[in-house]
């Protein structure tokens, strides 16, 4: 059976709306998705860091839509870890497993990994919205969308928009 | 540079001397090493899973002796991480990174993972005190040596009693 390695943050948690909602709360009003394209969280919200230092960030995160379906579905016909860089913020660890058996209860805790680099990590797929995770895997690499990532050419990954594409290429 | 997965509880946390220190409280003696050699944990320990359960159980382990010199000088010439099976005991999660930071100061958050299952591991080396985390690692396997796993044949694995030990096969 395939392993799939799937990134939390930018993937199934929609942090970038997490990003958006909290700038919009600091400085009165809501940057535009086309905006922020292309450009590194913590440098187009100002405070990021004092974001995902904060309390309540991660847990309060929005599920990425159609994530948790298709999510379910890839559940039965792969092995599937949910693998987060996470170590950087301590505080994040119990609210994330907590966000994880909420809105993903298939997830059982074998299938949860916290890491800091993800060269650890032992898997035949990875799907994640960040190059620096993709570019070191051997394996299958999907790039997903997010608004940081949306100027870099995504080389030798696979870029995808959606977990509806996601599904079509993997189910 | 070759990668070395270093477990925490039962290799560089000493978790049974907590067992046997909480079982003490609870029954009104200490258990000797002897009579529970060779017997899991949760058989050796009646309330050991409330043990793991309760606030401070891993924040307080003592530290394996010799773990902190020897682990020291292996991440100068060895890519460490510490990989420890912690996401079944989610409140141990923050417990478990403030121990490192404390008593390992040179482990950073990129060399910690927290994870459920140690097939995710990529590494060369493992060190672990349970079978179940050895026996699927493709790569060099030390079993290190603990009450529990102390009638086990190490089979394939080379059994190791102590940091020293380790110390003299890897340095």
């Amino acid at each position: 059976m395939e392993r799939i390695a799937i990134d939390m943050d930018g993937v199934i948690a929609d942090v970038a709306e997490q990003f958006f909602r909290y700038d919009a709360i600091d400085f009165g009003k809501r940057k535009s998705r086309e905006e922020v394209a292309g450009i590194k969280e913590r440098d187009a919200f100002p405070n990021a860091r004092k974001y995902v230092y904060s309390k309540g960030f991660f847990r309060t995160a929005p599920v990425m839509e159609q994530s948790q379906e298709i999510v379910r579905r890839l559940n039965e016909s792969y092995e599937i870890f949910i693998v987060s860089a996470a170590t950087e913020f301590p505080q994040s660890l119990p609210e994330k497993q907590e966000w994880l058996t909420e809105h993903f209860p298939f997830i059982n805790w074998q299938q949860i990994v916290f890491c800091g680099l993800k060269t650890i990590v032992n898997a035949d797929i990875m799907i994640d919205d960040h190059l620096k995770n993709l570019d070191h895997f051997p394996g299958t690499t999907l790039l997903f969308s997010q608004p940081h990532n949306l100027h870099f050419n995504g080389g030798k990954h696979k870029r995808v928009n959606s977990w509806e594409e996601i599904a079509s290429i993997l189910l």
